[in-house]
C-alpha cells in the first residue's frame, strides 16, 4: 500500500545560508513581500488597484464600499500571508509579523458567524454562495487561506489564522460530501490545503473531504453542468461542457493525460499524491504516476515549463511544445515543484528531485526579474520583439517582464515557494535524512538529526554536508541524473549505496563528520525527442541544473539564423557584468547564416563564424529588450 | 506617365486546349459550376443552406420569407454568374446559359426602381442602406455583380446583367464622391468592378468614382469611425479604430506595407494598379510597386500564399511566415493573380509573370480537391493531424479539404479564375502578343494576330507557338526566372531580344511560322531568406513553376524528423497512381532522425537513410489524411 515515506519538513528547523538561494530569499523578503503588501493596500501609484485588503475591510463592515477585483481576489492576500509565514521562519521580523497579524485579525472580522469566508460573496452576492463552484473560486480562495493558516502555525508558530480557517474548513466539511451537498472546485487548491490541515491536526474529516472532492471530480452526470443548469446565471461565461479545462473529463483515478489549465492540473495531481499517501490509496497513486509520466515524457518544456497554449493556459497535445506560442506559466512551474515534492515524499526517486531542480532553477526563477520588481506569467523559450507580445497569436508572450498584473497570481506564488525552499531541498523519515538538492545552511530534523550544508551549487559542484549530532541515521544525497562524474568522500572510507538517483550513507555519525560530494558540472548538449517538431534539428545547452539561452544582447539579432556546430568546444566563464555577476555564462564558436535580400533563392545561405554566448535561462530579459532563444539549430560537422 | 501597355484580353478570342488546364477547366465546368448552382438553390442535402437564390426571390417579391445568410450572401450568386460567363466563352452550353439568364432576370426583378440592389437590405433592413459601409458589404456585393455583368458582356456577349448593373453603378456614382456622400467600402471590390465597367463603356464617371473610393480611403477623419458614430448600431461588432484590417490606416498612395485582411488588400492593390494606368496616376503606381515589393520580398509564402495569421485573415509582419499557423487563403492567391496581371498589363516584367505562375500552379490550385468537390480556404505549408484543425491556435488549418462552407468565397473565386485563365496567360498591345505562361490552344488578338500554342507545361518544357496569320508583330515569350537553361528556335534563325524576363521576337510573320521554346525543368532547391525564422535550416523543392511537398502517405509520419542532404540527387518520375497520374513526383535519398523514448536526452538523434518522395503541393491532401510539409530540414554534407 502506498505510504508517505517522508513527511514534510518543518521549516522552523531549517536555516538557509546559501550563496544562491539566500540572495533570492533576501530579494523576496526585502522587495517582493513589502511591495506586494503595498499593492494589496493600493498604495503603489501606477499599479492597478488590488483592493484586496479593502475588500476584507468592507466585508468586516469597517468600511463602506463595493467589492472590487476578481472573484478570487482574496487569494492574493492569502498567498502573501503564506509567504510571510515562511519568511518569518527564516528571518524573524517583528514589524512584519505585527502587520501580518493585523491583517489576519481583519480576515477574522470579515468571516461570517458560520465560518464562511469569501469577501466577494459576503459583499457582492450573498445569495449566490456555493452556487458556482466551477467559476467562482470560493473553495480555491478558502484553500489558499487555509494553506496560509497551516504555514503560520507550522513555520511562524502562530495559530490566529488557523483558528479562523479551521472554522471555515469545518463549514466546508459540513457542507460537501457523500450524503451532503455535491460539488468540487473549478480550480483545485482546497484539496491540498485540507490535507495539510489534516496532517497538522490529525482530524480525519479534512482528509475525507479532500478525498471526496478528488473522487467526485469527473464523475457522471457532470456536476458543473448540473450546477450551471440549477443556478441559471454565469460569472465568466465558462462552458461546463469543456470538461478537460478543469480536469473534469474523467474520474481522477482514470486520468492518464495531463490536460486543461496547467496550474489547476498540477495542483490537482499534487493533492492526488498527498491523498494517495495519506489514505494509502494505490489506485490514486498509480494515476499520479501515469500523469507524472505523461507530463515529464511528453508535455514539459526543457525549462520545466508546462502548458503549451494560451487558450485555457493549458496543456495541448503530446510533444506539442512550441517555443514561441508557449504558455509555461510561472505558477504552473511552482505547481510542478509541489507535485514533484509530493512524489518524492512517497518515493525517493532521483527523477522527482531532478524535475524539482529543473523547476526551481529554471521555470520558477525565470518568472522573477533579478531585482524582484517585475514578473513573467508566461515563460517563453523563444522571443522575437515585433512578434512576441505584438502579433495576435503571440500577445501573451511579452518580451519583457511586465509590471504587477491585476491577476497577481505568479509573484506571491514565487515568493511562497522561494521562502519555503527548505521544504523542497530537504527530506526526512525516521531513519533517513534526504538532501534532494544542496541548500547551504543547517537543518534540524524531527528524527533528531542535524545536518549543515556548504554548497557552491549551482555554479560549481562542491557540496559539504556536516553532521552536527552524534546519531545513527542514513544520509541520502541526491545524485542528479545529468551528472556523469561525481564522487563522495565520507568518514572512514564509508562507501555509499546507490539507489534510484540517491547515494545512501548509513552510519552512527559523530558530530563533525563530513560528507564531501563533488559533482562535475560539464556543459551538456540537450536534444529533444524527434517527436517534438518545434525543436527539430536543434540543440539546447545546460550545465548542472541550469538551462541556458541565447540573447540578442550577446549574439545579435536573428537568433534563428545561428547554428551550433556539433563539436564546438564550450568555454565556461564567471560573469562580472553587473546584472549577471557570479553566474556562469558559456562561450562557444558558432555559425551565422545569412542570405541575400530576396525572400526565396536557390543560393544556400552563407555561413560565417561567430562567437556565441549563452546565459542562464532564468536570467534572460534583464538587460533590455531583444530576441531570446533556448534552442538553436545544430550544425552536424 | 504610367499607362496601361496591354489591355485585358477578350476571352471570346481564346480557345483552350491544354493538357494541364483543360482538365481543370472541365472539372470546373462539369463539377464545380453545377454543384455550386445546386448549393445556391439549396438543393444539396447535407450542405448548409445557402439561400442565395431564395434571397433574390424574396427581394423580388416572388416568395414569402426572411433573408438568410451572411450580409454578403448575394456575392455567391455574382461570382457563380461570372464563372459561368467565362465558361460559356470556352464551351457554349445552351442549357447552362438559359439557367443563368433566368437567374440574371431574377436579379433584375430584385433590383429596386432607383437601381439599388442588395437583397439583405431590401428584405431585412431597408432603413439601413449605405449606413455601414465598413461591415455590410453593399459595395462589395455590387462590385461582384458588376464584374459578372462585364464578364457576361465581354465573354458571353449578353448584356442583360450589364443593363441591370449599369443602373446600379449609376446609383452608386450619383451617391458617392466629392461634394456628395462620403464613404468607401470596408471590403474593396467595387473599385476593380467600376474600372472594368469604365473600360467596357468608356464612361469616365465610373473611373472617377473608383478613383474617389481609392483616394478617400485612409484619409482623416476616419470615415468608418464617423459612420459608426452616426448610425449607433453595428452589424459584426467591428472596431472602426482597427484601421489596418481594411487598409484604412493611411491614404493609399502613402501606403508601403501590405497590411490587414489579405484578400481585401490584394483587391485594393489590383484596383490601384488599374486606376493608376487608366488615370495616368504615377503616384498611385509608385504605391502599387512599393506594396508589390513588400509582399513579394517579405510577406509571401513560397507557394504564393499571402496572409500569415487567422486573426483578421491578415498579413502580419515582414518575414513572419509560419507554415503551420498560416492563413494563405485561396481567395488571397486569386487576388494576387489579379494584382500580378494588372502589373503585367502596365509593364511586361518577368517578375510579375513569375508570381502569376506561382499563384496559378500552387496557391490557387491547392485550394481545390483534384475531383473538384472540396475546397481549402486555408492553404497550410505544414499540417499535423491532431494539431492542425484541432488545437485552438490551429483550428483554421484543417488537414483535409472541407465540404462547402456557408461562407463560400473560395470555390467560386477559383472557378472564375480557372475559367478565365486565357486573360492571364496571354497579353497584347498594338504591336505585341505576350505569352505570360504557356496555355495550349489558340488566341485571336485585337491587334489582328492569331497565335496557337502546344505545350507540355508544367510537367515538361516544350512549348510550340504557331503564328496563324500573315502579320508583322512582336511575339514576346516569358522566360521564367527559375529557368537557367532554355532555348528558342524561331524561323529563319531569328534571335530573340531579351528584356525583363521576356524574349521578344519581331518579324513579319507568315501563317504557319513556329517558335519552339524549350525550357529545361530541373528540380531546384529553394532557401528562404534567413529572416524567415519558420524556415530556418530548411529547404523546399520546386520544379518549373510547381512547388513540391512531402506527405505522410509517401514518407511516413513525423515529417519534421526528415532531412534532405544538401547534395542528394533527385529523380523525377511521372506518376501512374490514379490520383496523381501524369504529374511528376520527385524521389530522393533522405535521412530520418529518431531519438530514444525520453523527451530530452544528451544523445543526439540517430540518423537512418530513407527514400523521400515529394509530390506537387497543389495535389496534397488528395490521398487521405496525414502530415504534410513543404519545407524540410537540410543536412549539410
Amino acid at each position: 500500500m502506498v505510504k508517505k515515506q517522508q513527511p514534510s519538513i518543518n521549516l522552523k528547523g531549517v536555516q538557509v545560508s546559501d550563496p544562491f538561494w539566500s540572495k533570492v530569499q533576501t530579494l523576496v523578503r526585502e522587495v517582493v513581500i513589502p511591495f506586494q503588501k503595498q499593492v494589496l493596500e493600493d498604495a503603489v501609484p501606477g499599479v492597478e488597484k488590488s483592493h484586496a485588503v479593502e475588500n476584507f475591510r468592507i466585508a468586516a463592515g469597517e468600511q463602506e464600499g463595493e467589492f472590487y477585483g476578481f472573484v478570487f481576489q482574496d487569494s492574493d492576500l492569502a498567498k502573501w500571508l503564506e509567504a510571510v509565514a515562511y519568511s518569518l521562519a527564516l528571518h524573524p521580523d517583528e514589524k512584519l509579523e505585527k502587520e501580518a497579524l493585523d491583517l489576519i485579525a481583519l480576515v477574522g472580522r470579515a468571516q461570517e458567524p458560520d465560518g464562511y469566508l469569501d469577501t466577494y460573496f459576503t459583499v457582492k452576492e450573498p445569495d449566490h454562495k456555493w452556487q458556482d463552484l466551477q467559476e467562482c473560486h470560493e473553495l480555491y480562495c478558502a484553500g489558499h487561506m487555509l494553506e496560509a493558516a497551516v504555514a503560520w502555525a507550522e513555520a511562524a508558530g502562530r495559530t490566529e489564522l488557523l483558528d479562523i480557517m479551521k472554522k471555515n474548513a469545518d463549514l466546508i466539511c459540513s457542507l460537501f460530501g457523500k450524503d451532503k451537498r455535491r460539488g468540487y472546485p473549478g480550480h483545485e487548491e482546497i484539496e491540498m490545503a485540507l490535507i495539510r490541515l489534516y496532517r497538522l491536526t490529525g482530524e480525519k474529516k479534512y482528509l475525507d473531504t479532500a478525498g471526496y472532492f478528488l473522487e467526485e471530480r469527473g464523475t457522471e452526470p457532470s456536476y458543473f453542468k448540473e450546477e450551471a443548469e440549477n443556478r441559471g446565471w454565469t460569472h465568466f461565461g465558462m462552458n461546463p461542457d469543456d470538461r478537460e479545462y478543469p480536469q473534469d473529463h474523467a474520474p481522477v483515478k482514470k486520468q492518464d493525460k495531463a490536460v486543461g489549465h496547467a496550474v489547476r492540473a498540477a495542483y490537482l495531481y499534487t493533492a492526488m499524491a498527498d491523498y494517495a499517501s495519506e489514505a494509502g490509496d494505490d489506485e490514486m497513486y498509480e494515476a499520479c504516476k501515469r500523469l507524472w509520466r505523461n507530463i515529464v515524457d511528453c508535455r514539459m518544456y526543457v525549462t520545466g515549463g508546462i502548458g503549451s497554449t494560451v487558450h485555457g493556459e493549458a496543456f495541448s497535445a503530446d510533444y506539442e511544445l512550441p517555443n514561441d506560442l508557449v504558455y509555461a506559466e510561472t505558477c504552473a512551474s511552482v505547481a510542478m515543484a509541489f507535485f514533484a515534492r509530493r512524489m518524492l515524499e512517497i518515493e525517493a526517486k532521483g527523477e522527482y528531485a531532478d524535475i524539482l531542480e529543473k523547476e526551481l532553477y529554471n521555470g520558477i526563477l525565470s518568472g522573477m526579474q533579478l531585482d524582484g520588481r517585475r514578473f513573467f506569467y508566461v515563460n517563453p523559450l523563444e522571443v522575437v520583439p515585433g512578434v512576441s507580445g505584438k502579433l495576435p497569436e503571440y500577445k501573451h508572450v511579452v518580451p519583457e517582464r511586465p509590471n504587477w498584473y491585476p491577476c497577481a497570481c505568479c509573484p506571491p506564488n514565487v515568493a511562497r515557494l522561494v521562502s519555503s525552499i527548505g521544504q523542497y531541498a530537504w527530506g526526512e523519515n525516521e531513519s533517513t535524512v534526504f538532501a534532494h538538492t544542496y541548500l547551504g545552511g543547517k537543518a534540524a530534523f524531527a528524527n533528531g538529526a542535524v545536518v549543515s550544508c556548504e554548497s557552491s551549487y549551482p555554479w560549481s559542484g562542491s557540496v559539504k554536508l556536516t553532521v552536527e549530532t552524534d546519531k545513527e541515521f542514513t544520509l541520502a544525497v541526491h545524485i542528479p541524473a545529468w551528472c556523469k562524474n561525481w564522487s563522495i568522500k565520507a568518514p572512514d572510507g564509508l562507501q555509499p549505496e546507490l539507489r534510484d538517483g540517491y547515494a545512501y550513507l548509513s552510519r552512527a555519525w559523530k558530530a563533525g563528520d563530513t560528507v564531501e560530494l563533488t559533482l562535475k558540472l560539464e556543459t551538456r548538449r540537450i536534444y529533444a525527442n524527434t517527436n517534438v517538431r518545434a525543436d527539430a534539428g536543434c540543440v539546447a545547452l545546460a550545465r548542472g541544473p541550469i538551462v541556458y539561452c541565447f540573447e540578442q544582447k550577446d549574439n545579435g539579432a536573428q537568433l534563428s539564423a545561428l547554428r551550433i556546430p556539433r563539436t564546438a568546444a564550450i568555454a565556461e566563464e564567471t560573469c562580472t557584468e553587473e546584472k549577471l555577476a557570479g553566474m556562469v555564462s558559456l562561450t562557444l564558436p558558432g555559425l551565422r547564416l545569412s542570405s541575400g535580400p530576396s525572400l526565396y533563392s536557390e543560393e544556400p545561405p552563407k555561413m560565417e563564424n561567430v562567437s556565441l554566448r549563452a546565459i542562464p535561462y532564468f536570467a534572460w530579459g534583464n538587460r533590455g529588450p531583444g530576441e531570446m532563444r533556448v534552442w538553436l539549430l545544430e550544425q552536424a560537422d
